[in-house]
């Protein structure tokens, strides 16, 4: 593992330099054992500005997930304040259930590098490769009646994609209820999964996977044609670590407005960002198959639409497809 | 484990003589192999009458619960008709959270002799003692919007309440929303948890504990003053697996009228049930304590209470004491 020591003292410096003496003063060690401690971090990935008489700065972290650069990336007070990173795991959602069943803190954030059995909505899987993406989730324990959960998806997925756009400049939209996608081809899902005990909210895992460096050739036959990825879209590696902060900051800020001003300013932002607003959309549910135009989100978090000769509908739950 | 071909005939005889002829004639084995599995099954704690020329029926089936014997007894069509036993588990309601993962169907129930971490509402223990109750968890896969979540509370006590009076003929009562009492005493405590995927319920684990045949020095101090159990209220043993086959019974019959004919059926059974009607109540939730008198349930199931003044205030979640 990464010396926590010496690595917390240099992130967080961020850009400033600390010269070998000051390690050494600070860590009570010689200045032999910061020379050793610094090439450990290089053997890690992690590569350094070195200047005489000025000492040490990070320039490059190397490309897997860390608590401790994570949790000095996250600038926020719950959301991400507690960070677990796990190299493989079968589904974060599972990991977090759980923890938040051991009682974990809202805000907790279960990240691993790859899932064998990642799980998408309604029962589908989702593609998790091992350090192409950001395969999280969070752990929250809101405080409000359970016919709200609908609302708590929605302001996930505009978290989400505000933070996209923001780290990437990406024009990412939503699809609703809560897929990310660009060009048409999905980048994000994003599941919420609650626990009720009678009619109260114990908890909820709110499950994001963000398809941040797969290549092309990574995903299978089925997947390549709906499926595209940050980097396939931007041409460039996307740095995780500061991705995932972003989603957590936008995340925090985004409750925050709910918990204080309700769900309208978060329907506006959802209306924003919204692939399917004024568009034609065919709406798979348990009541079958039928076309309309997706006019807004109703205070529940429904979808509106309206199929014709003035009759708006709500829906509540299913698919939609953009024609 | 037992015989289950032998004991399927016996048991499906009810009480009917089946003659070893028969038996060996159906089962294609000697009479001497006949005799030997009669024996086998009077070393598990079965009795049988024997008579001459008409043969063998059971007049005692043992005090352990046996998956094929409850599947004999319980006379439904879908609420236990898959039975698990299971002598010694951490909770019945984690079982069955992972069987619905696998995707057990509605119906599918779990029992366990003992539980070492039997959980109760709110987060509370629940005394599960080797042999000596019916601790059980029933899958559901109800289609309902999310918001009626409560009124299945309220549905499990009301069957719960009916199987339990018409077994034993002891006039126990229910306490909003969902224990089972008599003399003040509690004998039933029933929990339903609910997995939620965005605003879509997935499954629900309707989990009942009733004390059936503990003893009041099996009771830990702290329990003795606040419960009791079907056994120290008759007087007499109360054999489980007719108990647990009227519950499922009481539960399928209701869940079937409330399917059809909504919830207002339910009120009105719980309403009759319920010990808190017209009663001085102690309301403890999360906006604090406060006394008035329950006068009803509302159609999502909150119990309405008078608050003097005219106020009549729905409490949604919470505990109830009566004065």
């Amino acid at each position: 593992m990464v010396d926590d020591t010496l690595l917390s003292m240099l992130l967080e410096a961020e850009n400033e330099f600390i010269s070998g003496e000051e390690i050494s003063r600070r860590l009570s060690i010689s200045r032999t054992a910061v020379w050793k401690k610094i090439n450990k971090l290089r053997s890690l990935g992690y590569e350094f500005e070195a200047i005489s008489h000025k000492g040490y700065r990070i320039i490059v972290s190397p490309d897997f997930l860390d608590p401790l650069t994570l949790t000095n990336a996250i600038h926020t007070t719950v959301m991400g304040s507690k960070v677990e990173v796990i190299k493989t795991t079968f589904s974060t959602q599972e990991d977090a259930r759980r923890r938040a069943e051991q009682g974990a803190a809202e805000g907790t954030l279960i990240i691993a590098e790859e899932q064998t059995g990642g799980k998408g909505r309604l029962g589908r899987k989702w593609f998790s490769p091992y350090g192409k993406g950001i395969w999280m989730s969070l752990i929250l324990r809101p405080q409000q009646p359970l016919k709200f959960a609908s609302q708590l998806t929605l302001l996930t997925g505009v978290a989400v994609c505000r933070a996209i756009r923001q780290v990437t400049g990406l024009e990412v939209g939503i699809k609703w209820p809560n897929d990310i996608l660009i060009q048409k081809r999905k980048i994000c899902g994003i599941l919420l999964e609650s626990a009720i005990e009678d009619n109260v909210m114990r908890y909820c895992i709110a499950g994001i996977g963000i398809s941040v460096n797969v290549d092309d050739n990574d995903y299978p036959d089925e997947l390549k044609t709906i499926a595209t990825s940050l980097k396939i879209e931007s041409g460039s590696t996307v740095n995780r670590t500061l991705l995932i902060a972003a989603v957590m900051e936008e995340f925090e800020t985004l409750y925050q407005i709910y918990q204080q001003k309700g769900f309208r300013p978060i329907i506006n932002l959802w209306e924003a960002l919204s692939l399917n607003l004024n568009e034609e959309v065919i709406v798979h549910s348990h009541q079958g198959i039928q076309e309309g135009i997706a006019v807004g989100l109703d205070s529940s978090g429904a979808l509106l639409v309206d199929m014709g000769m003035g009759e708006i509908k709500p829906v509540i739950s299913g698919d939609v497809k953009l024609k």
